[in-house]
């Protein structure tokens, strides 16, 4: 229905309600590979949980509180990008992300990102953006730090996953320091 | 962010509460091309009054009871067009429209609504659409019938608008017809 | 309680949540019969069903977006007749009825429907009544014939009943047209 | 529409939200008749305040909380009658009522009553009717006592109205009480 | 957390969620000694209806509807106490309480009302409270009697509890009552 | 009511919806104190905007969302105290106040803020507690400190107030650290 393009490989759809089914089949694929990171991963154990997920966030991005977006290789649903905690009084937000396993270590996340950050900083107008991690989650910290997000803080034991409380570093980068890097 | 690119000039965006001064500006511009066929235009009357309108719509979208796109030329926003009534049980919707005048007898319309038809029966799933007119909008209806729709009914004084009872035109498609002509 | 009648053997009483269990052993015993014409007949599988469908029309009906009625013959609880989809916008609403087996060819939905125009035009001030069956459905389409409503349109495969896509008349009668007829 | 007649002069009608306006011109014209019994005569400031109202009782209704009514005098509307707190666990509910000042001193709320006992008894099933007035309110007291209820208390300084505590007196009948009677 | 000493075994906490398993320990293991008098207790099958009836509770506490507090005796949760119906109106509200059978005789009640009794009157502006009990249900009438509320009312077959109808007494002190026995 | 005493002059008391005008009275005495650092003291313009503060807390208090309390100096409102964005996920908490201008520099924050800690290490079982300031709030830093939170993080620009993007410090303590440090 609606795109955007990225590269020739890679694009975000907004989400809809009918990437229920393809987004659940890619969880239920992935559970091993998504659990040491995402505390959600066992609560969706059918379509109708993810639907529910869905209609939520679009709910919330009907109020502007979220942006949330399908990430698509080659015409495949791939995982899911979106910018939460989206504060009225902060001017920020905070990128959440995941992708199947089959998609990892081909750059799609990097791009991805950057893309949101363009849609972050001139359409959703925020002042910065936050990207929260496990300290462990060394995928995820290198997407953060491939777009030249500076490590702000590794707050201790800020996340339990899994029955264990794990520090969270946070990246972060403002609309000034990602204007003046494009302009470079 | 996202788009539909129907032609180097035209295209469809999801719409969003972003949209809704644009909106609300080319409304207020065109009420006097709007209001002989659209009741809500006297009741736009704040920037506000949109944006609540596209909050409700985004809203029913996320629960798939509408679908809803802003229609853009060269850039610019130029009208909106939704099916609406998507109806769970029958399977079908209705097609709804404006544009600006400025954008009128350009062929954008009638590219428009082949887009939507085009969402509409491969991905909504729908079997059939419907688009209703009051007898006298000619452009309206000029469009459905550019479309190949059949002129299924006129249905006597079953609009009310501007404090007169009109008659209404019902014209329609179904995905089987839409998917024949397709293949031609 | 409060009661309408029409003659020695019919009247309308407001439909009431008590209601519910003569109701939903009609439905019960009417499956066969009722199930060719209305899609609503196996999702109302308990009592629970009836009553939580009265409340909902009930709840509408106290902001004026329905009305509802039940049909008694005999003191016994016959079938339902209402006007939904009231149309603030539009002036007008549209018929829906369904009688027991038992009851029908005695005349009792035509002079039922007689008395619901009566509210429909003079208590409920309505423009319009609209009353739209599957093209088959020869019973009901005689009721329209008999109260002298015109056919303005068949609808293609415009109803989904049982699985299949069924063409739908649509008759009418306006309020000029009723009163015209009572002064004959 | 629909109607309980209770004698050539005398009716019930169920309380539509068509009803705000001529019962809204009975408070206003009788504020000072109600205001020493009612306390929310000032509160109904306009047609829309009625309005809610009813919208709200009729709401509650849907959901058998209450059982409300509209009397009628010669065609015209003369006040209200309602069972209100209807308690599903105590199977027992509490009588309101008023009138405008033109109706009072003619049986009419007696009447009303009585007709409502029935319903109350024999339709809403419940167990007991509770009434309760201001000690001081001699009209309303005549009428219970008319009905044969027996006074059950005089709660003290239980009601406060325009800046005083005043007693209230409780008067009742059960179901076995208004049965035996009928039959005498 | 937060307490109301009232002597060196007795005090009142203000119920939280947290209390939701004591609570309900007790309730189970009381369930003999409270169904005579207590119509919830089959109702409260699980810690999740008791969690759930006080979480109702406190959401009607912050609106000021009723007035919530835990028995503590020694440290162990021993009942509950509270204010509801809190009419904003009357400007009165009707206590309520329930004691495990080992707490009881020993004084514990009549202590905790009378504590009640200052927070409804200096803090919750009340001018009457009133207690209602079972005509039959001595330990709380002993309680209300040595509290000196005074006995306004027999209400005939007003409660319902397993099955049979019971008269209710209603028993009532006023805040000037109430200061007057403390100067004295 | 209810009282949790720190000491002599100090205490916390759960906060009601009864506090809205003396809170209010604070916080308008204090508007000059307090701007600097609260981004929410212009829209509490009324006691109205209080109240619903407070109902808006407290019905997130009923569910375990956030814990709230007014501080009270020698009998007297003196400011506020709260854990907020209680994770369940995460076993963590926000902890957020503020007190009028007369009592700070009185180690009155810092005895309130360990009570805090003890409620919510034992009753709220978090798992840490995170406080927030802005950078160049040295009262509220110092605070943190004299309580031994270690500073994990300065998060820059995350923070908006009176128009300008101000650094926020993070400090933290977790149950263990705050365990060991009670034991010594």
């Amino acid at each position: 229905m609606f795109i955007n393009i990225i590269d020739k490989h890679l694009s975000l759809k907004p989400t809809e309600v009918a990437d229920a089914e393809p987004l659940f089949d890619l969880v239920a694929a992935n559970r091993k590979h998504l659990k040491p990171w995402m505390p959600w991963v066992d609560a969706t154990a059918t379509v109708a949980d993810e639907r529910k997920f869905i209609e939520m966030m679009l709910t919330k991005q009907a109020k502007g509180e979220v942006f949330i977006a399908t990430i698509v290789v080659d015409g495949e649903v791939a995982g899911m990008i979106d910018v939460h905690n989206i504060s009225d009084a902060r001017h920020n937000g905070e990128i959440g992300y995941w992708l199947a396993q089959d998609y990892v270590g081909k750059g799609v996340m990097t791009k991805a990102l950057e893309r949101v950050e363009e849609i972050a900083f001139t359409e959703l107008d925020l002042h910065k953006l936050n990207l929260c991690a496990d300290v462990a989650n060394q995928r995820s910290r290198a997407v953060a730090e491939r777009r030249q997000y500076h490590l702000d803080a590794t707050l201790p034991e800020n996340i339990l996953i899994n029955g264990q409380y794990k520090d969270e570093v946070v990246y972060s980068i403002t609309v000034d320091e990602w204007s003046k890097r494009r302009d470079d």
